[in-house]
């Protein structure tokens, strides 16, 4: 079952696995359109355009996953205090422009695909490209924004899956985010005049080397561990771990997704990671099916519902 | 069946999967090879290298797809007028290398995988750049280059099927094309010397943002909505739209293909989107082979074929 | 069965479809865990950290690939005159500094993913880099640098097999590595500071033009002939040819593996072009297992074995 905006029922009409489409005219009904026997696997634009406190509005017991991870995940500083709690290694933060003494990416709240975001090289910089986000009204004041340091190396996005059911953590895939127009910077040998933009519009598969991955396992446990002690009732099901591996192949965790990602969408039918767990294909929308059937089996369905 | 130059057969015959294959030593011959029973599924190549006019000799009803398409896709301002025509963004064009006023991508005739292609930042490279590839006898006179606006995005390659017997339109997937040597200029941390080139030498699995996915729909139903008007019978089988998605999330149509496109081949097992529609793994070759099946059932053979 | 380092066994004990886990302390030790009946499975780490003094302890019979192929693929400079000798493009090198007259990637001894690699523009440009990886302790003399033309085009990695008992060479799938930082580079528009670096974190699946195939498959046959001729017993499973690919359409290689590579991973449910072969999924692990079980049946275990 899909709930979507009403103009956007046509699309998904395309597709005949989706058994059934409910719609809605504005997000103030749409919280109101589920029984309370429907189960809704949360996405970022869930949050992002729902809002936390429509989503508070949300039937107990409906959501598959951490419904008190969103707090946290809306707002960019608590999301990398976390991460910091979690003893996972974390970008350089700078909460006053004047303190910048290194490359910096300024992010904007929210999680609307990287807009407006910005890499200064210099605290004049930073200053500089403040004023221009303020003047556009992407924020209203300097302390909205995150200041973290531009850490060198590459991009790599870990997507976990934490049963409760299997009291496990899975990899259930790797990817990269494509980003328009900062990835097509390269094809141009004069750039000049090109302002680089950070927008998410798609998603690369990859592998990671192996030796990357006993560090990368340890960090999903630690943040695991911690969302566990700190967020109520404990971390469910998928989550991601936003990253830049560095060449001395440390992993550099610069955000959090506490819930299923876009790059999964890559594996619709398994990754090369599923298949070490699963001898079926196992996307992640299949994964957290699977662990719902097999709590209700179990007796366990509250425990991963919040 | 694989109709192939003589000199390629040994490559082909390493695969099994190719239950026999045809030679040819010259062009000529290869068009009079087949029976009237044969189907041709026409790649890129065949309009490139067979010519227009031998193409046409072609046995009617021989060909699964729009043979009457072939001719538009050849020349490249007709091509482009047709995607105008059908509503979709576009790049600017320029007639006259006088009239660019902003950074331009050259292009010349032909579908050689981009030979010669050149970016331009101003109308006095532009006029450069084509005194050389004339002097390269790449081209014999201006009029023949297409003078496209560059725009600044990351490129996207959105694979659709256009089934008559379903009566609807398929994403079959997306891919990005993988370009020597523009894709490894970014490797260079002083490019100095080196001449940017736009050779595509593979493809990349790709993803895109889903919020992308209504406009992409939007535009193949608008092209195929055109074509089937203007041009005779109608769209039939794979096409592609090959764009430029920016960071206000336009799609930029600046080419098609109306044909299967060698980046299908990343999806011989399915691609992400092929799952959507099917329990089983879909190739495009597969779906065309199913689409002939189903249509042949329905007695509606003569309708796919032209 | 999977011999691991002690402190690495948690991280592998997370997969269960690894049957058996042997764990060693020291690398002394670890050569002298198998019995006669097992198989090693070599991959770039063996040699690289197991040296080829204790890999010469491995028991007589105990590998699947050409042991004797390992020596050859530790020296850099042996390992470009097999290519040279198979006749297949490979860059220009230089022995001496003092002769380099284009832009050069300089390379270290040792596969530890393109650490300390560097590229540079100038005879100058080389010697103080070499000055620098000496001073790190990378190397002790400049000759144990490979010095190589930097070719311009894009990196592809081409993954093959030979197979003993079939009498053939098959593609078992292409890919690029990731390499961190040079391919983040792309999206600096100033990297000013930034040194680039060239250590492998993982790899994007690809597929190849179809065009360059029958070269590729050439090369690779060139390759075999030569391993055949002076390497004994001969090439057996796995290889890589790693190369450039320019737009000429120059397939240039710049290095070879004599066993399977990391980038295999990414197939673990096949690759584009294993389902050309095989009517079931077939990763280069599982290849690996039905040739020896092929072997057996045929009475050529000893052949594939070394």
């Amino acid at each position: 079952m899909l709930v979507v905006e009403k103009k956007r029922r046509d699309f998904y009409s395309r597709f005949d696995f989706i058994d059934s489409i409910l719609t809605y005219e504005d997000l103030d009904s749409a919280v109101t359109l589920l029984n309370s026997s429907d189960v809704i696997v949360p996405h970022g634009s869930l949050i992002e355009y729902l809002g936390i406190e429509r989503a508070s509005k949300l039937k107990s017991k409906s959501i598959f996953g951490t419904r008190n991870l969103f707090s946290w995940e809306s707002d960019q500083k608590k999301k990398m205090s976390l991460l910091k709690m979690a003893g996972v290694k974390i970008p350089e933060q700078f909460e006053d422009p004047e303190d910048v003494d290194r490359r910096v990416i300024v992010k904007l709240p929210g999680a609307k695909g990287g807009k407006g975001y910005f890499v200064a090289e210099s605290k004049g910089k930073v200053k500089e490209g403040l004023a221009e986000v303020m003047r556009k009204g992407l924020i209203k004041d300097p302390s909205e924004a995150l200041i973290q340091e531009y850490v060198i190396g590459v991009p790599m996005y870990f997507q976990f899956f934490r049963s409760v059911v299997k009291d496990r953590i899975e990899i259930t895939g790797i990817d990269v985010r494509y980003e328009t127009n900062v990835d097509s910077l390269r094809r141009l040998v004069d750039p000049k005049g090109v302002e680089p933009s950070f927008v998410v519009v798609g998603n690369i598969p990859l592998v990671a080397r192996e030796s990357l991955l006993p560090n990368a396992f340890a960090y999903a446990e630690s943040f695991v561990r911690v969302v566990d002690d700190l967020v109520r009732p404990k971390m469910i099901g998928p989550f991601c771990l936003e990253t830049v591996v560095t060449d001395e192949l440390d992993i550099v965790t610069f955000e959090f997704s506490g819930r299923i990602v876009a790059g999964t969408n890559l594996y619709i039918d398994g990754s090369p990671y599923s298949w070490l767990y699963w001898r079926e294909p196992m996307s992640v929308g299949r994964r957290i099916a699977r662990e719902l059937r097999e709590a209700k089996e179990k007796g366990k369905l509250e425990e991963v519902l919040t």
